[in-house]
């Protein structure tokens, strides 16, 4: 161990921007940018994404990955990250990114899963396994409730506890629980007050205490207000490094006895355990990365990424054949990932254009930028519609350019340029076989080209093989099976957030509580332009035989699925559940399970889902506990959140919470409770006015009014007659079993 | 004054139900129910409505009344209500009620004024000032944030700063300013986790402080937990009284150490101030009242409380000769005022069917009563649609039953029974010329009634002449020129609260936030079926020249209104402000003046309109105070506020809001600082990250980024090369003002 003081609080900072400090003969800790690709810095060091990196492999951010709705092929992707990794002695790659997308404007988006939790876990554990499987560690960020990029270093998250629970730590848990991460970064801004670096309660209580966490707590690059806090808090790793002034804070701190030494020393022993885990790693250089390998793998997972939104009239898969017009700037100069700490220096960048060419060899192709930089032109727009109207299918790639929407910070609207859609307009009317391809990072409004486009494919970001797997759905080589992970609203002014969105003087409030993405629009019967969990196939798939059982007091869900269509598909299974007539406020239906799997055409397949009972429950802010509330649930299985296709119904038992009467009992309560309420019948004591008229009188409306008034009030109400004394009485009885007397 | 400590206490708690202790020769004081007639009670008492009380007159509740919009009539009705409390010896009216109504399903709406806080205060200082003009005091209730009645007596109303100030207190303020009501109620609810009559801050520090209240403040009937901490609260009277014990908690408190004498001191001379203004009420009993007087008020009233939402073809007003279908027992069986407290016993009640039968008493009218208490009933319907097919006009009284809302329990939904619409629909497809008459307390779901009725008038509440207003209204003897004092929403989902309104375990958040009502709406654009502040009239109104000046720093807003029709009317103006570019999240248009004006066929009035300074303000959180923000302000006069006629706009000088540097201000805010942001540009250290490339790599997507660092992260950043005592150096220079060196 290491001995002195300041040899712990040296190992609790980094040595540089991009290291930690040896000790006890452990190699230093190389930390890298992630998560869709290594950002390894050689001379030039910044968290922002501006100085150059090595080359790498650049998959599809996670706005892209998280349409496959596949933790295995997400798995496989953290492994050929850890693999590049190590070919640059990066020993914990910055990743992944799993903060619920809270609202569409968010600038981080593009890192991030989905407005999900419960398919934000699954995927961020199938990453973090697939990663750290390689020996490489993963940093689960940002911890947490870190949904904004505004004034985000000082922003404050004011979140209540059952929203937190529910909707922003579960998806951390999951990924804690399930996969061990090595590290978790504590974001930039505050939750409820507190710097998330400077939060025990997040930090340790919940982090370390209920969940396990036993690696590493590492701070985002400066985030660290105060380092004294942070330690006490939890906060092991303060990064960058390079400087002394916080080391010498937490000595001076332990010696003016406001810092306890045993917390320093938690931290030291922390990342020494990291650089155990990661010795390998640092010490070794793998020689040489399968970047064609890999190449192969980012192309396959842009494919497994894409989301066929629409397809009217079977415009997709295109013939290879004929006359293909391809339409807009994006085709030659792609847009795949997003601008910030994350952005990768692509090894290799695929061409749409070049790869369409590549698979559709004898087709006549033209192409058209149709827009330009600058916004519109009428000169590249009529050129468009003359290819297009001279095509038998036109291929339109529309967008949002890097600078739109970056790390740093978020967006004021969730339009595309106002002359992208006016070019969509105008080759629609000259080719209606067109087919839109999108790529952006953040959600955009598609009402309007929902309107004008026969078949959308949606890449939202797929990595530096977009090229490829757009052409391979294009023309079906493969099959799309992508679903959104995010909503897609009619209109900005339909988001749970609209009006609460960035805050006000660094103050965000979680305004809309649990009812993010989704559960929002579901619980307001909104309508949505794609609902959330959506994408169709070139074939179809049909549901049947539902069963339901209750075990080990959760759900086992089983469905049969058939491939009715002419051809091999991917079907993504979605299990919502929602509880009939609850006490609290829910969401019509939560994601509690999904299965991503292949059938061939003609075949069937049957689905197993295990939901444990711990996955049902709710965040009971009054017993500060998950409560599953007895009763009836539903159970909805289908292709998207709004595509269900069988359904079914179970009853579970209630967790039991009992509650003793107190004074601040009502009488309705008293009336329910099971010892004192026929006590109370029998004595007569229901006449709870003063001289008021017989009981005959109160209809079930007063009776109500009754109800609500607490025991301790009856004293002013009886004008004294019942006294304090004897209400006390009256619970000791009650709260004994009814024995007393 | 009184001596004794004991004395003192005893003062703070009523005698009895109803009545307070007397003291120094000063008769004891009785209070009674209102608010829109005295519910004086006698022999049995009690706070829901249950027992009997004195004959009086039922003026319309403020659900109708509101509809007025006219300070003018309401303090009318103010000073009939003084004349009839003064006979029945009655001290102080507990009322006016002037909650927001936050939500439609909130069962005491109905004796609440508007989801419009402007609105409100005016109301109800008029009514305050029309009632102690005449000798009797107002109560002003429900204080604060009580907006449901859903665990009235527990529930803690969770709401932040600017959205208590700007929404739930604004009301209030303007009454206590304006017309310096001698009792305010605290609230049975919790506001901010503190019981309303424990809470300091807002009985003591807002309401007296802040305001001037000089006052008492007495609690809600039972709504005092702890006597002690609301005598330290500022809580004057617990109500009701007759009993000691909470008299001898407040002795023992002073005894023990943990209750100043003084707070008991203050709050005995508060009441003994009372019992002075109300020694005329409390010693003479004025001998008669002028009942048929203020019936005819009671009618006026009412007339005035109608508004005509809608009236394609001019089916109104109905001639007063020819074949006339009476159709729905509320014709016969008028709904006119509320359940709970405020229930008053009418002295009469006006039967609209005699009403009707007297203004056209050479029609030939038939009566079906349509629907019955227990649901659908087809013999019913279909005598009422022949009697519908076989007349000139049918008049379809349609509603809420008194079972389906009251104070004591809040709806569960905003419909009116479906064998209602059934029937409509029945009766407009036998006879196109239908008119629709509503009665109800709270706002209901309209969007299938408006599609089915070419004519509909909304009573809402009514009082007592419900049946002689409205046949003035629907023959034409009055000109209708109610307006709606809340938004009729397309259905329950739209409403802001729709997923918070009761809360949960005692707790309801205000997630909306100063989003309430037509803020909402037009904040998220969403369509509504009768907007805010609409009406029509059997005339019309044109608007012409607004002219706008800042005076005093507040606007004056100049209109000139014509009466373009053939009738006489009265035209409600109103005018709403909007920021253009707030810092903050604001609605589009919020109501700051309004005025309630009669014009002649043919004439036209010049309106003139002063807002003062302090009504353009909001409450900035960060600052604690109401700040005006400087630039530019969209001013909109209209006939309702989506009925806008003529828009101006006008700039205002902001208030100074000087915030200096501090280490965790941002390197943005440094650049921009008056003295600082120049001394660092000529330091050249806008290069934030270590060896990163140049500024002209810089795009500004990392601009923004580089501009949220807080000045103490550069420490991080810099490695160290910045430090601490630099950074303390250079605020210290920027906030003397650059001086130093």
């Amino acid at each position: 161990m290491v001995t002195t003081l300041e040899e712990q609080a040296a190992l609790g900072s980094g040595a540089s921007f991009w290291k930690t400090k040896a000790a006890f003969g452990l190699p230093a800790l190389v930390l890298s940018d992630g998560p869709h690709g290594v950002r390894a810095q050689d001379a030039a060091v910044d968290h922002v994404g501006i100085a150059p990196s090595q080359p790498a492999t650049c998959f599809p951010p996670a706005a892209g990955l998280s349409q496959s709705w596949d933790p295995e092929l997400v798995s496989r992707v953290g492994q050929a990250l850890a693999a590049e990794a190590r070919h640059y002695g990066v020993g914990v790659l910055l990743g992944p990114g799993i903060n619920i997308k809270r609202d569409p404007r968010a600038g981080r988006n593009f890192e991030y899963f989905s407005e999900d939790p419960h398919l934000t876990g699954a995927l961020g554990a199938a990453w973090v396994e697939g990663l750290q499987s390689g020996g490489v560690g993963a940093s689960v960020k940002h911890f947490a409730a870190n949904n904004s990029e505004t004034d985000r270093m000082r922003s404050d998250s004011v979140v209540d506890q059952r929203t937190l629970r529910e909707i922003y730590l579960r998806g951390f848990e999951k990924v804690v629980r399930e996969a061990k991460p090595w590290t978790v970064m504590a974001a930039y801004n505050r939750v409820n007050g507190e710097y998330a670096c400077e939060n025990r309660w997040l930090l340790t209580d919940v982090l370390r205490t209920e969940w396990g966490f036993d690696g590493v707590v590492l701070s985002d690059w400066g985030a660290v207000d105060d380092r004294v806090s942070s330690v006490a808090a939890g906060m092991d790793l303060e990064m960058p490094g390079g400087h002394r002034v916080s080391d010498r804070a937490v000595v001076a701190a332990v010696e003016a006895g406001v810092l306890d030494a045993a917390d320093v020393t938690t931290a030291a022993a922390n990342v020494t355990r990291l650089l155990e885990r990661s010795r390998d790693a640092s010490a070794t250089r793998v020689p040489a990365v399968e970047f064609d390998t890999h190449h192969a793998l980012a192309r396959e997972t842009a494919a497994r990424s894409m989301v066929l939104l629409k397809n009217d009239g079977d415009v997709l898969p295109v013939a290879r054949e004929g006359r293909i017009a391809v339409i807009g700037e994006f085709a030659q100069a792609p847009r795949f990932q997003g601008g910030g700490s994350s952005h990768v220096n692509a090894i290799r960048v695929d061409i749409p254009l070049d790869e369409i060419r590549e698979l559709a060899p004898t087709a006549e192709l033209t192409f058209a930028a149709g827009f330009g930089e600058s916004g519109e032109s009428a000169a590249l727009r009529d050129e468009a519609v003359t290819a297009a109207g001279n095509s038998d299918t036109a291929i339109v790639f529309l967008g949002l350019a890097e600078h739109d929407e970056s790390e740093g910070f978020d967006r004021t609207h969730i339009d595309i340029p106002g002359d992208q859609v006016e070019l969509l307009r105008a080759v629609v009317a000259a080719q209606p076989r067109t087919v839109v391809v999108l790529s952006h990072g953040g959600v955009i409004r598609l009402a309007e080209i929902e309107r004008l486009a026969p078949a959308i494919v949606d890449g939202a970001l797929s990595g530096q093989a977009f090229g490829g797997g757009v052409a391979d759905v294009l023309f079906g080589v493969v099959n799309p099976s992508g679903r959104t992970s995010e909503t897609v609203p009619q209109r900005l002014e339909d988001v749970p957030a609209f009006l609460s969105f960035a805050g006000t003087g660094s103050e965000v409030r979680y305004t809309e509580g649990v009812f993010v993405g989704y559960r929002w629009y579901d619980a307001r019967d909104l309508d949505v332009t794609f609902p959330f969990g959506h994408g169709l196939s070139y074939t179809s798939f049909a549901y049947r035989d539902l069963a339901l059982d209750v075990i080990d007091g959760g759900l086992r869900v089983k469905v049969i699925v058939d491939n009715t269509g002419g051809q091999d598909g991917r079907e993504v299974i979605q299990v919502y559940v929602g509880k009939r007539g609850s006490g609290v406020p829910r969401a019509p239906r939560e994601l509690k399970a999904f299965a991503n799997i292949a059938i061939a055409a003609g075949a069937c397949e049957t689905v197993v889902f295990d939901i444990p009972r711990a996955d049902l429950a709710y965040w009971d802010e009054t017993a500060s506990a998950w409560v599953v509330e007895g009763g009836d649930y539903d159970v909805s299985v289908g292709a998207s959140s709004r595509d269900i296709r069988v359904t079914g119904g179970a009853e579970l038992v209630g967790d039991d919470m009992p509650r003793p009467l107190t004074e601040r009992s009502t009488l309705g309560e008293l009336m329910q409770h099971p010892v004192a309420g026929p006590m109370i019948a029998s004595m007569g004591a229901r006449q709870a006015t003063q001289g008021a008229s017989n009981d005959d009188a109160m209809g079930s409306d007063t009776a109500m009014m009754m109800a609500q008034i607490p025991l301790n009030r009856m004293v002013a109400f009886s004008g004294g007659q019942i006294g304090p004394e004897q209400i006390a009485g009256l619970l000791a009885m009650a709260n004994a079993g009814g024995s007393g007397e």
